[in-house]
């Protein structure tokens, strides 16, 4: 069945308030088995809500959040009514139940508030059991319309008790479904594109993602029945690893630092970090995870060539035949790092994060990573010319990625 | 003039990911004194696409984004010559674009990446500097078409090169406009709203945005003329001021971040860091900022006790006696670090991130945070229980917030 979301209110259209509501909707559809085809706002003008109301009967589901308050431009239920010739009547449960919640914080109920008891005949009035405004069911031409508050907290509320039921009553036959994550990284979007160009499984759907510098590739699958399901996703499963198994790193929300975290919690080992042009990034990355203390150490951010020396024992005579931005001293830094705090691995970033202190030997976008291990330390030089904050979440995944590939290999 | 934005993307229409495309362009409209009226979005099939093309002929300017990319999926121009009936032609300096940026990065353009090249007759390309993919102007019966990569920064960029310039330049008498941003830290939003209560100054619209843990007031003015626009807007800085000035710190894109990298550049003086609950958060904070090297020397995530030992010189019998996370050990450590790394200020921050790790005495979110000058080391205990990613941004603000008034004060 075929969903749509219209979101209404004039804070959305001036783009003062990013609309969440709509994203936080429309999964919850995608996992009740409906497709969500649609989604639209406008500001609380009649024209404008009337002409969303009539294109949406395309639709056989609509929700429709906000314009259900007191005050004078909540008005979403009278040009529901207007649109659909409706008589806007009286729902006297509703009535009682806003007098009742205002009387427990000690408030008589005004007009304007009274006005929210109204909606159009014909339709289904339900509680809102964190606020005053009700919300509404209305069935048109075989659409069913449903009216949530604007409020995040209540429309959740009102979505869990009244509609998620309401939406499993009116499927004949509710559809099996299943979706899966592949996080990929190393390979550009049109690359792993060019790769599964022939992917082709019945009842499958494939999309891209790109989340700098990964790129997630979801699999998703609706069918009769769980077994139909899941034979299909453990097709795709297996034909989506052949064709680009080597870049697929995790699943689903497994992200690099968990996965790395999960890794050096299972085997009992540990890290500790030198970083310079990162600046911190790779430490706060790592201990975003909860639990980090297990396994992570220490970070070092050593900026000045005084913090190299002091913190890693860098050597001063490297620094002044190679530069702090070479291969040398990141091979230090990481060593430096592991041997000082006693950790199994350690990190050593050195770079050149831009826009300044470039030069035509060593321009911005330069690195340097390294990566120390009881077996002894490798580095590798590579070039983002990114921009700054792309170049510090680029570098941390590299750097990331390096232990990982170590962590795997050593199992 | 009436404009809309279509949002593209099977991403957008399961919820995976937050339109934030969607509020940046509606603020940039707004402030270019355009209407914007409608707003969808819709997954990347053609049917639905065409539809909401085809109907966005009522706006006078339609700005697109999204599916310019190069993977099978991305088809909105191809989608838009269909819809309109124009032929796909080649835009040869896109080509060379495309080749150019792919070698730049040691990259061969393939089949997938030269398709981004071609635009419907008509229109005019332009180009992405910081990505492959081009944007494209197109004029179809009066209504401007104006389509952009989806991808936030590389859409940023090509608005303000070539949208805006094309904006001004299709007005017939464009408004005189001005805003100015009030960023505020240390009162909530509730608070703000009731102390500017009576705020009103004609042609002055006041509006207010959560950026967590800052509140963002806007002032935004238009005018027929420039000096009707200064007239207001003086005015309203000044009522502004009177009513909330003590929670403002700075204004428009002035981060703590950088305000506080422009004191210490400003007075020539340093910061180091020893942080532990924040995980590195504030070192990669600061280091966002371009040219951080001059002041920040460096940041030690401390994460272990031995660390805290060895690299700050925080002592065994503090640790034994009060436990990490306590005043005396957040002294120490800003302390030891200010003295170590001879820098002219030294923060110290210990805390309970969580989820784990809290007990009665000391619950998850307890957090110290020390400051050490020339003139000494104060702390102060603070309670965030606000979930470990929340918790990191706020102690990370309150920490910047007092190296700021120290910095201020010291004037």
């Amino acid at each position: 069945m075929k969903a749509e979301i219209i979101t209404i209110g004039d804070e959305l259209m001036s783009g003062d308030v990013i609309n969440t509501n709509f994203s936080w909707l429309a999964q919850r559809l995608w996992n009740a088995g409906f497709e969500v085809t649609w989604q639209s706002s406008c500001a609380d003008r009649p024209e404008h809500m009337s002409e969303a109301f009539r294109r949406a009967l395309r639709s056989d589901v609509v929700i429709v959040t906000g314009g259900l308050g007191p005050t004078s431009d909540d008005r979403t239920l009278q040009v529901a009514a207007e649109t659909f010739d409706k008589e806007m009547v009286l729902a006297d449960d509703a009535l009682v139940a806003i007098k009742d919640r205002l009387g427990r914080i000690g408030r008589e109920m005004n007009e304007a508030q009274r006005k929210q008891a109204y909606h159009p005949a014909g339709g289904v009035m339900f509680a809102n059991l964190k606020g005053t405004a009700p919300g509404c069911r209305l069935e048109v031409d075989g659409t069913h319309f449903i009216f949530l508050v604007g409020v995040p907290s209540e429309m959740h509320e009102q979505w869990e008790r009244e509609v998620w039921p309401f939406l499993q009553s009116i499927q004949d036959k509710p559809l099996a479904f299943q979706q899966k994550i592949y996080r990929c990284f190393g390979a550009p979007e049109a690359e792993l594109e060019m790769a599964l160009k022939n992917f082709s499984v019945p009842q499958l759907r494939l999309s891209y993602r790109l989340k700098f510098p990964e790129v997630l590739i979801k699999l998703a699958c609706w069918a009769d029945t769980v077994a139909e399901v899941n034979t299909a996703m453990a097709q795709g499963h297996e034909l989506l690893l052949k064709q680009i198994g080597q870049h697929v790193y995790a699943n689903d929300d497994e992200t690099i630092e968990k996965l790395v975290g999960r890794l050096l919690q299972e085997r009992g080992e540990t890290v500790a970090l030198a970083e310079s042009c990162t600046g911190g990034y790779i430490a706060n990355l790592m201990t975003d995870v909860a639990g980090a203390s297990h396994y992570f150490k220490q970070g070092l951010v050593t900026y000045s060539n005084e913090a190299k020396q002091d913190l890693l024992g860098v050597k001063a005579d490297t620094l002044e035949a190679e530069g702090a931005v070479s291969e040398a001293v990141a091979l230090e830094m990481a060593a430096g790092v592991r041997e000082r705090a006693g950790t199994t691995y350690g990190i050593g970033v050195t770079g050149i994060a831009g826009p300044d202190g470039g030069t035509e030997e060593k321009p911005v976008g330069t690195v340097h990573v390294a990566l120390a291990t009881p077996g002894g330390v490798k580095a590798k030089a590579y070039h983002f010319p990114y921009g700054r904050m792309y170049f510090k979440q680029t570098v941390t995944a590299v750097a990331l990625h390096k232990l990982r590939r170590q962590l795997i290999k050593a199992e």
